[in-house]
């Protein structure tokens, strides 16, 4: 016989059990909570003001969709954006998801393509290099500044969730990459020519994300990305599932004690960490690693004129 | 087919080969590199000189028989040190290794008995804690360093190999403790009441000195301490295990990069992490965590007399 659990705010029965909380809700109230624990992550980490005109980067995943509704019931002015980065099939369907659900929410929604502001989509891009998703990762960071900057907007926020940041960060540890380590922050401040970025789901796991989503009829797509083979990445989030398994809450923990005794120790000496200090590209005057910046260097070699 | 291999110093063929160095030896000029790199890891870290006193605690287990023959080789003044923890069977047969070894190598070797030097036996505090390797190993922390210091010895050597350091860094790492990741390090100095500490295997896999001793029909126990059921070393050794799969000369990488990297920012601020100062035992004038320490409380226990 299943257990069945009782609603600790109604007492409804048939009520979900979040183990690592040691919490069981009903529908209802499961919602309210999550939505009121994302509103938690925001004032804890002073992400952002009530005031501050936000971007939302949205990919159509359950990730993306799942902030953009949290951030506007919590009363703040969240719009989503979408770059196409124009993979066959993929890009589109992305797209259709934003576009409907920003339809049924009544949200403010809009779409730029790749191809239109450097010249190039990521289908050109993969067939040049074999490091394509780190290349689309730089070029979206780097898009998506430029264009929140030129649109108004103060902060820019993304879907990572709990689950992406703890096996990303088992990753920098593993390798000992200290310089992201000293970066690795659930917001990082404007300055420098950067608008600001916040990961308003920093807190939530996939599992709690999953079915905020699908009590909210959230309509997601659920494919990965076609170019995304990162093998990488998967043994790190296989690593931290195996960590969470032997020890229940491991993956919570090892982020959020990461968050509170280890970051603030790797962040003073940030400077020390850093290759090279951060230029400001010659050419369309944005923050940039080498002059010119990734963007204009592409830019470049589309149009043919290096 | 399988493949064969020559020496690379003297072409000989049926060569080892190490496929993490990338190095070909035969067995004479394996068994050389070997102490060449555990002296290269002594002088890298300034682990002892010449002229120290050392003593090597002897478990009769590979690791630190394989650390006692190569220190004596390298011309170091390494004797051996038995603490007899009374358990049947286990204690008696580490023993008897220890002393064969010593009898066939012509090195020095004494046994002492827990019992008789704090009333009680491993199998007498296992009967009352469920945390008896935690216990047994701090048991054996303060008589190690107490009875180095009674007998004039500058160091005390343990046969820590790559494989342990990995996997516990990997348990620190991921429960964020920054008071072990602080004093995390290869040789620990004297002062404060402490002998000198070094871990010469610290940079030697599993494999490699399994490989030496058999090399040099070291003949060790193979078995494990019945007591030990560290289930949660277990699975961060595991873990480690399937990084070095993924990700061959992980293991190493992340330990060495440690010490090189993280380990400094770590110990900068060690005293920011420690939860109380270390304080001096008003009974046996040792270094301790509590007054009275331990030993003192396990042996006023065991003693009727609390």
């Amino acid at each position: 016989m299943k257990k069945t659990y009782k609603c600790k705010i109604c007492r409804q029965e048939t009520a979900i059990y979040l183990r690592e909380h040691r919490l069981a809700l009903c529908r209802g109230h499961y919602i309210a909570w999550f939505e009121r624990y994302v509103s938690r992550t925001i004032n804890q980490f002073k992400m952002f003001r009530r005031q501050d005109r936000i971007l939302v980067g949205v990919s159509g995943g359950k990730d993306s969709l799942t902030v953009w509704l949290v951030l506007n019931r919590l009363g703040y002015q969240a719009d989503g954006f979408f770059l196409d980065l124009g993979i066959p099939d993929f890009s589109e369907l992305s797209y259709f998801k934003g576009r409907d659900f920003a339809a049924v929410h009544g949200l403010k929604f809009q779409r730029l393509s790749m191809k239109d502001l450097i010249g190039v989509c990521l289908p050109d891009l993969e067939r040049k290099t074999r490091k394509v998703c780190s290349l689309c990762g730089a070029v979206k960071r780097a898009l998506f500044n430029k264009l929140a900057k030129e649109m108004g907007y103060q902060v820019i926020v993304t879907g990572h969730n709990l689950d992406d940041e703890a096996s990303s960060l088992l990753s920098n540890v593993v390798n000992w990459s200290l310089k992201y380590l000293a970066r690795k922050y659930p917001v990082l401040p404007e300055g420098g020519g950067f608008v600001r970025k916040a990961k308003p789901l920093c807190r939530s796991s996939v599992k709690e994300i999953r079915l905020y989503a699908e009590l909210n009829d959230i309509d997601y797509l659920a494919d990965p990305c076609p170019f995304s083979e990162n093998a990488t990445r998967l043994v790190y989030a296989e690593e931290m599932e195996r960590l969470e398994e032997a020890f229940p809450g491991a993956k919570r923990r090892f982020y959020i004690e990461y968050l509170r005794k280890a970051y603030p120790v790797f962040h003073k000496e940030m400077e020390r960490f850093m290759e090279k200090p951060l230029t400001t590209c010659s050419r369309c005057q944005e923050p940039a690693v080498n002059d010119p910046c990734l963007i204009c260097r592409i830019k470049a070699e589309a149009s043919g004129r290096l």
